[in-house]
């Protein structure tokens, strides 16, 4: 488990240039960093260099603070949008939620498993239904009724306990409102959502229904970054599956809730992993 | 294989009514037909029941002009919408095609194999390259050229030609032109199409460049009946693969390509062998 | 859902002999038997017929009793084995478990959300360490301490419990000790067990090192019946994974744990839905 | 594709060592080399440490022999083993053949298109049969036909007509003869076989009779590198198809040929683009 050890994972998104994986090998490697894991990826078409570096810190010659001053420069020459990360700070992780149980359970499980290394400091909601669940799997529930009229109120409310937890992850599970553009711009890529369909087949409400009126014969699930505009941010995984003309609405619902599950966990394993990177609106997945 | 045997094939598409299973299985079950398969879906929803019934005419005490002029009575009674097939009376399928030939290959060689039990009287093409292809598996091909301004001499000649050939099923694989609504009505629910896409996702043109802007983790193909509304008609089959941010539009349209050639080929494999009902622009398909 | 309604399922296995769906049919039909749904399979190479039938009991002329009493003839003449349900008797099932949790898990948030219409009398588990999830859903359980000196001694009491609890399943949600002969004599088709690969590749203990070692891309799940001979019941399901070079056994373990779950939970579903039937050390699946 | 551009491909197997990608990538920088693909994996169990780097010689300040020259001593201080590539090198690929066509014309026709850059000098199969397939690609056929009492006869004559044609990649598309340690010990990890089984099941032969025999849910094939042991070889790709009850053996066949295709020209495709390294009887496959 990333977690379990003391490694410092360097994420890029830069101007694709020749020498710079070679410059940033050499710096890890003259500070006796051993590395562990590395993967990169070029954009040819728009001329974008994405690299992910892990390396051990036990053993490496520069501390934390360190690390950072002396990477400054590297990172200007080369024009790097850059962020670091250590695997022994965990993401800080709130799960919104509203009635649906399938989503929530299922992360919380994986979390109990060590599937998904994070701190998960509380779980938000706009309906009571859920506080068992999360008590039973011993994180604070916290309300926030959320009506049409005092939306804004409610999102101020739910950012103060966000903050107040340090969360720098938000999981819709399922999540039955959606959140304004100043919410999303809170939490840049770090809200992640969980959309019923295959993206972008079956924008917005009830895409179960609309798969089961079109006739479908394969039924999805995308789990995106959440943006300003509804269902259109970055795509991180999408999982089908099979439907025949035997299956009804419920069926699809049922099928699909399985789907859910697994693109939304895998999307979160991958972030808090620091295996995502955006660009473009897209994501690499350096899995 | 269907073919080799003497079999006849009852489709019916009626309202859901009390009786009707038991009586048509007696209907054969009373003139000695040994029924070989048998499958039935009721829509609860429309109240619209579907059954495909397979029996062998050897032995069977009606022969098959009796059996339609017997069978007439029933069908009333019970308003269905039927259709009689025997399966010694193949199909005859024409293939559109323009320069792809990855589709036909795929057809061809299936036809060889036996896994596609059709004749094939024409290929037709509104171009000449892929002659040879049709040359080597010993089947007639006739070229069309199709421009804007003289495309409805065009489809006159193709519908010409699929006439004299006794066409009963045309298939377009990967053909680049669009049929007009007046060709599409001399073949209803007899026209099947391969689309690049995981519909109803890329309706339209360049459906592979579509899916790379818009990030998505899973490419498909779709096939479908062909109706007047454009990638619109009753869905016979969805196939899908993965793609990460590896791949490429060329690459998308290389893993494509093994799911337009699988989607296409169950599709019209079901066709042929009477297992594709449609009703409300949707398939049935009794695998 | 099937246990909402008061149908009536009809399971037969016999040899196939002309008439008998006809029959069958009419029997139905006859008093009044509205059929919601009928499946058949005839295994032409062993001579088998399979079918499922379901109607609707309101409206039907014959009580259960007189139902029973009145096939018995019927079933005698085409030499039927046979087993009659009914929708709103549901299945009354066992989970047995030891210390791995995500099938529990699974099992139980699928039964909360309706997927699994059965009654849960109980747990059983040769340890403690799940109690709190069966609290959490408010199932009893009982651990039964199973040493390999007194194994006879706990099955009988494991046996006892499941008879005073009138259990007619037991799924075996990753339980860690084979069953005796004796035990699944007292439950023919009627133990489900999941085996964490993809049998008959990697049959007996530790499947996910020898997948690692033997180095396959795939890894995969199969939800069966538990006879005599060890991993090798009818198969109910199997679902598979895609591993890489990357996936270390932990990943093998981590990426199983899903297949399992879907494979076990598919067949739990069949099972109590009276859709699976077994001949021939087989399973036909009427999904 | 690889084959278009003049890129240099360097494959290391290597004990794990620190310093070695700062040593490589520094390498081909200082000597103007861009880096247009990089993969690596670290075998933590075994302490093995595998890369794959791609460059594009185009600018770079070494030609092939000095390349080589140079290299030496570093892969010598690394205890590197390793090879050098060059995309403008194609492999030179022979396809073994029996009777069957399927996985022949698969691989044919994905030559055409280009989505398999290789050359293929010859076809060689112990029956006549398929000599109008490679004759309508244009490639020369040879019958070595093989006999039991005669094997090491026909083999020091297939192996001459290989040596002939300088191949490099031996594939056995569905050749129905096994092939003697001597041969396989020709040509070590450069013979890709194809098995109709998703191995380790159903080792030998008849896999998909064994199949339906133990009613498996799904079916497979595995391509994989020969070695002397039969189904054995490391394996390189894997896929699977759903099958259920209504299958027989023929429809296993006929599912089962798609995925026979599908995993060899996979294998085929990752070999000729020099993306597969074996160690430990397994592939690390840079996808």
């Amino acid at each position: 488990m990333a977690g379990a050890k003391n490694n410092a994972i360097l994420l890029i998104v830069s101007p694709d240039k020749p020498g710079l994986v070679s410059a940033v090998s050499e710096f890890v490697y003259n500070h006796d960093g051993n590395i562990v894991d590395s993967d990169q990826h070029t954009d040819l078409e728009t001329g974008t260099f994405l690299m992910r570096l892990e390396w051990e810190m036990g053993g490496f010659q520069l501390d934390r603070a360190s690390l950072a001053r002396e990477l400054a420069p590297l990172a200007k020459k080369y024009r790097m949008d850059y962020s670091l990360h250590f695997s022994d700070r965990r993401s800080r992780m709130a799960i919104l939620v509203s009635k649906y149980q399938h989503c929530l359970y299922d992360l919380l499980v994986r979390h109990t498993l060590g599937e998904i290394d994070v701190d998960i400091p509380l779980i938000l909601s706009n309906h009571p239904d859920l506080r068992e669940v999360a008590e039973h799997f011993g994180i604070p529930f916290h309300v926030v009724p959320v009506a049409a009229e005092s939306k804004d109120k409610a999102e101020a409310e739910q950012l103060q306990l966000l903050r107040e937890h340090q969360v720098d992850l938000v999981v819709l599970a399922r999540y039955m409102q959606v959140l304004s553009p100043a919410f999303v711009a809170a939490y840049p890529n770090a809200i992640i959502n969980i959309h019923h369909s295959f993206l972008p087949a079956f924008i917005g409400g009830k895409p179960y229904h609309q798969a089961y009126a079109r006739g479908v014969k394969l039924i999805g699930a995308t789990s995106h970054y959440v943006t300003a505009e509804l269902d259109n941010g970055p795509i991180i995984e999408q999982s089908v599956a099979r439907v025949t003309h035997r299956d009804r609405v419920e069926d699809l619902i049922r099928k699909g809730r399985d789907q859910e599950k697994i693109a939304l966990a895998y999307a979160v394993r991958m972030h808090v992993e620091r295996r995502v990177l955006t660009y473009n609106n897209k994501t690499v997945v350096f899995e």
